[in-house]
């Protein structure tokens, strides 16, 4: 059989090569076509119908996946089933098969373009956790406000730092963001100020989303951990500085990180990674053996940051320290058990250069100078009515494994 | 209508008046008998079925909620009809009604002895979220840390600090807590080692489960909090303190609260803490009007903790410095929302004398003294086979209104 990623597969559905979406990549999603929710695949500029085709007995040994409005069922079965699935999707799109490239009826109905559906939240998230395994991330901020001697805890270089976040306001690329209110402390005043956030930030991330569970009281071993993962997303972890500041000594950001995460639409499996495999950054200290995580565990996913259409910093994920698998393995050594649907993401990821920060904090180191977008507008922290857009993408030989775009719009605060 | 707290209420259940479910109380949980798991109401030494009840057309207006593994469906439909459910609940057990009382048949069936029911998990948990909010708790933790002169950081007066805990290790009352194994550091050494926690510890806290839901962007103000809360239960945070100690700054606890925290059974309605509201601590300074909840918002309940049968703790959750509006409020100041199910717990809380602490960390002051049990044993932190117990109950007159008992037993950590 011929593999899923190999970069000579051809589909018949047209695209072009800086489409996100060849027939390499295969994401899934949950979309909306005529006030139905179900499980589709994207390839190109359409949307497969997976609801459709397990009508039609395409996955005939599976059990029900796709009629739903979330990925979690298919989350939760593990890979062989989504190996099995990927396999089928992706020979049935090939341009040198014909099962549903000449069966007129079943393409017109299986293949939606993506003007006509509306997309949703892909997963029912369970717990949220963030990690913080960018090191030039950790150290930007960590300088900015310990200074340069402790920009890194102690701890940093051996464990990835994480916290818990709140799923319930994971929302969907698109939604739009409602600058938040809360307390902040102004100058050397002693007293806090109820006010809207005035340090709106984004920051850039990527998120994987959990598969098959673990059992509490079970660790999940490092080099198992990948069986537990089925694919990732762009993230934009919004955080409002001011109230951060003020709150997060000593248990960590609550409110300023609370309003609002969001999220692209399609997850790209990490089985569309697998040709992204590089080496991550050399860790020294050596981790502790459950944190030895052996080959070359980090991805070359490019990223860019959009304002307003100005492209503001470029990145990538392979900056990032800590691995998933080492993130995972971290997250559960305790017996701490994960739910299908679960979400896990990077912390902002910085590049070692000025122009890859992950954050407008880091670009415009703490509001201290200012970014000139395209129009000639100047912007230390987001503005009422400014967009924000996250992109993301594998380069291949002639095709791109994509992430599409996540993006948001602030909303002046409430009254 | 006579009240559903009157002190003059009686069942034809029979219960001594030390019981902590007498037809004043009527908390709700999910038991399983026969192998079905479904909604019930303890009243004395016994579990009225509401899922029989339904069936049999006692809540004629309402839609189905109770033939179900969860509260979440009744979590959610808000305070109009948990007041109905609570009336008719509490009619039909009085000893003055015969609809229940002189139907045997009906009798035999709906109620069934605690001996012959399992116990599970009250609420499917979204989020969990994990409050510090005891005065004496942050003062005397902060001591220890960091010195009398910074014990409470400037933020703590002003707001109740919080973080996101982890919603998937919520267990119920009676289920094992393996010792978790995790990164440590010893002494002076520069280096982490992998070790199981040996500074195992628990946290006396309570916690509350959100009803209606918020809508993203759109805080709850401080007065219609309740109407967002149902009810209450007893809950053990078990805390490693050493993993604490090396991984807590600069994002909060992670791995050190991740691998369990433990729930009484039974959720205690606000409705029936109505009569044992009480004064809080004087706030001052004042809060921001944002937190400004008025009356008498805090509630006495008596708060106990046991280890091995030893009584090693009373507290009182009346001591807590913010109130669960105030909770409620601040955690949604910025526009995250809250679902039905949501859990919000307190933190420790610790009574101003030292007989009344809730947490080994404070009771053996970070370890520099033991505590002698009964048995002439002593501990520091838990050993393996320790079995922690916390009970809690508000005192009426002739009467209690209690929250039965959260537990947990040590067992060793993994090879």
């Amino acid at each position: 059989m011929q593999s899923t990623t190999d970069l000579n597969l051809r589909s018949f559905v047209q695209y072009d090569e800086k489409s996100h979406f060849p027939i390499q990549n295969l994401p899934l999603g949950v979309f909306e076509e005529q006030g139905k929710k179900r499980v589709g695949v994207r390839i190109g500029d359409m949307v497969l119908d997976l609801a459709l085709l397990e009508r039609r007995g395409f996955f005939p040994s599976l059990p029900e996946l796709f009629n739903t409005s979330t990925l979690n069922s298919f989350l939760a079965v593990g890979r062989p089933v989504w190996t099995e699935v990927r396999a089928t999707v992706s020979r049935l799109l090939r341009d040198d098969e014909a099962e549903l490239r000449d069966n007129i009826e079943l393409r017109d109905k299986a293949l939606i373009p993506v003007e006509n559906i509306t997309m949703h939240m892909p997963v029912a998230i369970g717990d949220y956790t963030d990690f913080y395994s960018s090191r030039e991330h950790a150290t930007n901020v960590g300088t900015m406000f310990r200074g340069k001697e402790d920009a890194l805890m102690p701890n940093w270089l051996h464990l990835p730092v994480a916290y818990h976040g709140r799923s319930s306001s994971v929302v969907l690329s698109g939604t739009p963001i409602r600058r938040p209110k809360g307390q902040v402390q102004i100058g050397s005043q002693e007293n806090p100020v109820f006010t809207a956030s005035r340090y709106l930030d984004f920051e850039l991330e990527m998120g994987f989303f959990i598969g098959p569970g673990s059992e509490l009281g079970y660790p999940i071993p490092v080099n198992s951990a990948s069986d537990h993962i089925f694919g990732m997303v762009l993230v934009n972890d919004w955080s409002a500085r001011d109230i951060q500041k003020w709150e997060y000594q000593p248990l960590g950001p609550f409110n300023a990180k609370n309003f609002a995460t969001s999220i692209s639409p399609w997850v790209v499996p990490l089985d569309a990674l697998e040709p992204f495999h590089c080496k991550g950054p050399e860790q020294s200290p050596r981790p502790l053996p459950y944190l030895q995580a052996g080959g070359d565990m980090a991805y070359d996913i490019k990223l860019e940051v959009y304002l307003q259409n100005s492209l503001i910093s470029q990145s990538n994920f392979k900056f990032m320290y800590w691995n998933i698998l080492q993130q995972l393995a971290h997250h559960t050594i305790t017996g701490c058990n994960v739910n299908p649907g679960d979400m896990m993401a990077s912390g902002t990821i910085s590049a070692p250069e000025e122009t890859g920060y992950g954050s407008l904090l880091e670009l415009t180191w703490k509001g201290t100078k200012s970014l000139v977008l395209e129009s000639g507008e100047q912007r230390k922290f987001l503005q009422d009515d400014d967009t924000v857009t996250f992109t993301g993408w594998c380069q291949g030989q002639g095709y791109r494994v994509g992430f599409g775009e996540v993006t948001g719009k602030i909303i002046p605060a409430l009254e």
